[in-house]
């Protein structure tokens, strides 16, 4: 089959693939790299930003940011420009991080404590409220400031947290069993950091952070005569 | 425009994107996630494999998987399907990845600290020889076993060490400054891990690991009654 139109069907699928929206997945994550741009921005006190300074900024195309933000209503004004804290909030609000985001982090190991001391997440509203593990040397101390719980409490502790929000930082051997019980603990959404393939039943999204797959692809790009 | 017609716009873009090489990117990223995943049946010991388990395993489809390794020659035998270890091998070679693949990183602080503890990089070879940072508390001391060098001696140091991958885990304002000095030293693909965006002269390959856009990508489906 023709690359081209294998590649059409590829990209069909991928546009299907979040039923549970109807605006597609590249959107929001383009919306994503808006608003941590626009982030950056609001903190340097840039009040105005054209479509076409998104495009040099971000690598996003002009008219693709137009299209993006269209889905949404209105934004900015001809010859003016876009407003950076209007945007921002509204794009905050479309993302719903316009306010705290509770999340739980499970595997109370290096990355883990590199994740919970990391201030980014504090900056783009999300917090982690309680740090899990099964290793009796961690439960019941704390990685930074937050509690170190046994995962067996899990469910329980979850019942009167509420959190919706999980990050796996377990090695891959233990992240399967992890997600399951985080599914039963009445999580929706999960980062995942461990470098294996996950199951979770509808209603339930995760997203992997590949930093291996990622040097892997670059590694390719070593030594040819290209590069 | 339609949006089904503007996405095969993009990816026929995206498609066309990795000039460089005759292999598409999303080739190589679903080969870095076959690699991945035969890594893992290698461990256990599984000995043979079909399209249609990688397909169960990886949610990459079997035709896909088939066609991806149709662009290097002959693998696999039907009714038997492919040996992982033959398979592995041959992967790791496509992406590189088969000898070990010396890094250095950039940013001594906790995230940094994470990845040059997490053995994943190890199992795939890549072994971080060498951490830089700026802050005269840590240069001269170690991060693990790994000496800290000043920033200022990356050039000069990385002459002798002929690196050509480095992973940038400095905060986003220092980002762009760090890359310069890494493109000015030889480096020619860089994993960075600091939320924000980056320019590099052509020959230069940048990936992002963007795990607080990932955050915010499974934040929005978050309260829509659909999840």
């Amino acid at each position: 089959m023709d690359p081209f139109i294998q590649l059409v069907i590829e990209a069909w699928r991928i546009f299907r693939m979040p039923k549970e929206t109807k605006v597609p997945l590249p959107t929001l994550e383009r919306l994503a790299t808006y608003f941590r741009y626009l982030s950056e921005l609001a903190s340097s006190d840039v009040e105005t930003i054209s479509s076409a300074h998104i495009e040099e900024a971000t690598g996003i195309r002009a008219a693709q940011f137009r299209k993006d933000l269209s889905y949404f209503g209105e934004f900015g004004r001809p010859g003016i420009g876009y407003g950076v804290r209007d945007l921002l909030r509204r794009i905050a609000r479309i993302l719903k991080v316009e306010k705290e985001q509770p999340v739980i982090l499970i595997g109370a190991g290096n990355l883990g404590s590199a994740l919970v001391g990391y201030s980014g997440l504090r900056k783009y509203n999300f917090n982690i409220v309680a740090v899990f593990d099964s290793n009796p040397n961690k439960i019941g101390y704390k990685l930074w400031d937050r509690d170190i719980y046994d995962i067996e409490r899990l469910k329980e502790i979850n019942e009167s947290l509420g959190v919706k929000i999980a990050v796996v930082t377990v090695p891959a051997a233990n992240a399967q069993n992890v997600v399951d019980r985080l599914v039963e603990s009445g999580i929706k959404v999960i980062l995942n950091f461990a470098p294996t393939t996950l199951k979770v039943p509808e209603g339930v999204m995760v997203r992997h952070v590949c930093f291996i797959q990622e040097l892997t692809v670059l590694s390719f790009f070593l030594d040819s005569d290209e590069v």
